[in-house]
């Protein structure tokens, strides 16, 4: 049993155009819930008879301010993320009831936080990534949705509705925006990473929810690795990146969607679970990218570079590259890893549990 | 003489079209200069002849670390903001020969960094803000077109053509998205700024192009900044103010139009020049929005908070507010103002010559 467990390619692109347009539809419906708040002069709250589950959500919302604004927000966010994760859950039950499906929605309201994508054919499937971005109908959410077999991902469907932008791609078939310009979306042939990198990179980053005002907390941890990769050349006591730009859009499948199309250079991130990140992850392996772990090993100058876990918890995005006269396009991805890696501090996020 | 010169109502009427099919047609040039790096085999480069040009962009290249991407990214990026500048000025001067003109492009070759807006009618515009999205062909860029009276943007629009976003106001007129979706995009009533804020707001900003590691430096105060409105509450002693989420985008202009949009709640950003921040202002004040300057005044909880000056460099935008049971809208929006004051650092950014 090869990589691909019994699946013949024939399955497989049926499978994929199955995906699509599940992507497609659930896009959608996240879609219809958001324009619900700006259309409905009462705030779309006649669309949704459970009232009461709104108490659950406050009850969650571990934030400890809740507000008129993000009540309304999060609660059709909660809504949406249901509806939309039961729709994918359903169809994928009607069409393949053999497969295996992790949702978000479902897996956080579990008790085990243990990693549970096996070598069986399993969906993994987060409804709403960027859900911050939701309430606030800031448009850069999406849904994501993988097809993982033998623990790899080999299919990946992003849509992002409120940009209409759908990254897709399958093991052997490309990666895609839109299913029609390919990924990575640079010139061809496609570029090197840049010689003085992380010089001349858009260095993606996200400052996530652990706010913990703790001497070298993540929030420390990571804010001095991003002051690393931004400072001037020769800052920092050498570790000065002098990275192109530094952006933060608040949802990481979108990250690992704009390292893919070779827009952001290098991504580096930890606290995401398997369904922020295994569509993201195969659509970017597709479009040539490298992802493996965003703490750096103890001989990070030396150390094997693995392809991440999905469940790892740690990413480290670079974006598809080609030779430079003196590399091939994976030694300059290489290089480039190993520099990020001397910038940056080591995170602590784990499985609860496992 | 008023706020709108000897300009009719008709007369304003016909200038906003105008602008707003100029904003459509410079975006979709723009559109053009980015597509041509994809689909040409030739990396685009057949399209121009002046190449000796680009020359002029590496000895401006003020990073030191100029690479074989960049490099065309940068020189299209250089010929489009010519390009499309050029254009949009041509097509001004011929429908309205009287009104003055200040473009990004035209500006900056000048030797003097004055502010060079009077009360005659001008025409304020950055023919390609987000220019490092742009060489990467990260969507986040646009074009930005204000035409302002008697130092006030009265018109505003800003085309992101890769998103298809357009975003335009007219004094009196409303703001749109698309030209069929009134700003801001949130419900209605629109809620008053969150009772807890900074807490429950997505905060906007900018690491900028001064990434000097100097001790104090407007890099360590920014970032100093962005930790305190990011830290949980109780924390950085007292000032953290645990935003919902802190974005970064790398375009002043997108910034500002999603904060008229509400997507955004805070916009907080130094070093900015008048092309920058004028459709945007325009905009954002059309919908409702509030705009005055970054750095704290002396008596920052008691100042007055008055209008920001578009060339003072230093801008914090509120979003559209509406009121709470015990405050007006416009209470909502300076209470965050001062909130924001109390936790961000002065920056040090000023019209060199002026």
């Amino acid at each position: 049993m090869g990589d691909m467990g019994d699946i013949t390619e024939q399955e497989l692109g049926e499978i994929y155009d199955f995906a699509v347009q599940l992507g497609k539809d659930a896009g959608r419906l996240l879609m219809d819930f958001a324009r619900a708040r700006w259309e409905d002069q009462g705030s779309g709250e006649q669309l949704f008879s459970e009232k009461d589950n709104a108490v659950d959500i406050v009850t969650k919302a571990d934030e400890g301010m809740y507000t008129l604004l993000n009540f309304c927000g999060v609660w059709i966010a909660d809504y949406a993320m249901k509806d939309v994760e039961a729709f994918v859950k359903n169809s994928i039950e009607k069409k393949y009831p053999s497969h295996k499906f992790i949702g978000e929605e479902t897996y956080s309201k579990g008790v085990s936080r243990d990693y549970l994508i096996g070598d069986e054919p399993t969906w993994c499937v987060d409804p709403l990534d960027g859900t911050v971005n939701y309430t606030h109908l800031f448009p850069m959410f999406c849904v994501s949705i993988a097809f993982v077999v033998s623990g790899k991902a080999i299919i990946g469907v992003i849509y992002a509705p409120f940009m209409n932008q759908i990254f897709s791609a399958c093991k052997g078939r490309g990666a895609w925006l839109n299913e029609t310009q390919q990924l990575p979306l640079i010139r061809k042939p496609i570029p090197p990473m840049p010689a003085p990198a992380p010089g001349g990179c858009i260095f993606s980053c996200e400052w996530g929810k652990d706010r913990r005002d703790i001497p070298d907390g993540n929030m420390h941890r990571k804010v001095e690795s991003f002051v690393n990769m931004a400072a001037e050349a020769g800052g920092r006591d050498g570790k000065g990146g002098m990275v192109h730009g530094v952006r933060s859009l608040g949802s990481a499948t979108l990250d690992l969607a704009y390292v893919a199309m070779g827009a952001f250079d290098i991504w580096w991130e930890g606290g995401c679970w398997e369904w922020d990140v295994s569509a993201g992850i195969a659509i970017l392996q597709e479009a040539g990218g490298l992802v493996t772990t965003a703490n750096p090993p103890e001989d990070h100058q030396n150390a094997e570079i693995t392809d991440v876990q999905l469940g790892s918890r740690l990413y480290l995005a670079i974006r598809p590259a080609g030779p430079s006269e003196t590399e091939s396009g994976r030694q300059t991805q290489e290089r480039v890893v190993r520099e990020v890696w001397k910038r940056v501090r080591e995170l602590e996020y784990n499985r609860p549990g496992a």
